[in-house]
């Protein structure tokens, strides 16, 4: 298996033979890193394939890190003029975050970037400066309204960041019954899904993960989960002017701009919050579970401690991501010894 | 039955005579008789009386309109110094929206005022401004966490309104699963409440409404609604240094000054976006449904409905509160006439 440093190295050598500036390659590899550390697979290096070839057939610009435009003094509306997510989000986030002392909050409302990936990364940067922080992004259509047949909706995650003691709350999640991954994930492995997951291309009920990937995802917690993911993609579009329901591209192609919007909302958290709110967490945390073997959970733990188990070691990459990734770099070496080094 | 404006004009001589001046008891009304019209009696009228015994037992300023201290010059931070909920609410988002032009978005955190009712209300208020807001807001802890079994979070509602033609679209929903009024609801009909709503005091699941009503009720969504509901409320707590959990007091009780938060962003929405959303909500509810007897719904489409068809109409009020109502006003007509207007 790649050691974690031998794949940042590979990881960035293929951003930079793309085009990709140093720092801006640094900065896509390390959010691809943090979510293989996280468990996070699906929002992993599985993505950096896509976000080369983006490059490679000119809809994302390796070079462009937004436009910034102050729509109000605590407004930040960023034309990402095609740029990686990461680089052109990171950009406007440290600049709303320089004026944020002075304004107490601050909005990015960002459109025509690529994927953001996982938004919890933004939230503990922000954070990890202090910063109380609500994300939402868009994705293509690919969840069905509750009492609806054909997908209409995106995963519309929303993020939530709040400084705490020892470490920050960070929640992020998609408004999706499940990721789209997943269910790609049971097709290849020919297993079937659970019923409730998704819609088959004609709408009816299915447990064929091969039936569901032509079909529709599932909102979570039904109509008020529906109505959440409506509304997180109704306000991003409002503040972005960026594209919505089944109009958006350039998340899950190589070859569409990409025309969703994101939006961050960044907030000076009132002095002394971080003590009490780590404080009441551990109470939670320590709250009667209904299952005695299983202590009652908060959101983002399982990461944290994944995080941490995981960081210095090996990280267990698909030997073919690892393959490609490597051929993406330049490197030549043949792929047999490529293979003694999967999992 | 009592008509619309009787009810008006009682519940308004019924605040007046608590103390409360005439254009705040205007407000307080109205944002009572708007929850009737809307269908969402829990947050109507049978919520009056306790609003007059909470400034009868001095936990309540009928005169209070809140201290406003802009912490940055897009943060309004609001001591509500327990004047009554939509009182101190209007008077931080009247000010929050004066200053949005310049700003482009503003954020009100609020605390130490009364229940702010149903948060829709703010929301088409300022949708009808051509504002995007988003608001949040804490209850008493009533929830258990997702693998708990102790009431340990509030049933923190969040509010999404986006201006849209020819109406806005706006949804108002709490990350509980349902609310503790319907489990009061079902106790009092001695009807079961299903599977999955709440634990008993003793945290297990039950079906028994008298027992779930000294126990917890279910987040929404499961895990991912538990995170919603958590979040939101450190998010809330973080930005107002408002109480958590089992802390909060002064929404469900008469004697207990309030101490939740409440937060409120309003944003400047793109030129053109209502009449893009609107477009775009006609399209989903167009869409095909599920049953093609049901039509694809659009979050807040329901209580519009309702609107509509009751302005103007009587106000189904049951009997007894509106037999309160009439006594906290001061009309002292016997009871025998008052029963005759029940419905």
């Amino acid at each position: 298996m790649p050691s974690h440093s031998d794949i940042e190295r590979t990881a960035r050598a293929a951003l930079r033979r793309a085009g990709v500036p140093p720092a801006q390659a640094a900065l896509q590899t390390e959010l691809l890193l943090e979510a293989e550390l996280r468990g996070t697979a699906s929002h992993g290096l599985l993505r950096l394939p896509r976000v080369i070839e983006r490059i490679t057939n000119g809809v994302t610009d390796p070079l462009a890190t937004g436009l910034h435009y102050w729509a109000g003094e605590a407004l930040l509306r960023v034309d990402g003029a095609q740029g990686l997510g990461p680089v052109v989000a990171m950009q406007a986030l440290d600049a709303a975050a320089e004026r944020l002392p002075r304004m107490g909050s601050v909005t990015v409302a960002i459109r025509n970037c690529d994927h953001l990936g996982m938004l919890a990364f933004y939230a503990e940067k922000m954070a990890a400066r202090g910063i109380v922080l609500l994300g939402f992004t868009v994705s293509e259509a690919l969840v069905h309204p509750w009492g609806g047949r054909r997908a209409m909706i995106g995963t519309n995650p929303i993020a939530i960041g709040v400084p705490a003691e020892p470490q920050p709350f960070v929640v992020d999640l998609a408004t999706s019954e499940v990721s789209m991954g997943k269910i790609h994930d049971h097709a290849n492995r020919g297993v079937p899904i659970p019923p409730g997951w998704a819609l088959d291309a004609a709408g009816e009920p299915t447990t064929d993960a091969t039936a569901a990937k032509a079909g529709a995802i599932a909102p979570f917690g039904a109509a008020k989960g529906y109505a959440l993911g409506l509304g997180f993609e109704l306000l991003v579009s409002a503040l972005c002017a960026s594209a919505l329901g089944r109009d958006v591209r350039g998340t899950l192609d190589s070859d569409q701009p990409c025309n969703k919007g994101d939006v961050f909302i960044l907030f000076s958290p009132q002095d002394g919050m971080a003590q009490q709110i780590g404080a009441w967490l551990d109470v939670l945390r320590h709250s009667p579970p209904a299952d005695p073997a299983q202590p009652v959970r908060i959101p983002g733990d399982r990461a944290q401690q994944t995080r941490a188990r995981r960081a210095g070691a090996e990280i267990a990459l698909p030997a073919d991501i690892w393959t490609q990734i490597r051929r993406l770099s330049g490197d030549t070496e043949p792929a047999e010894k490529e293979a003694d080094h999967a999992p």
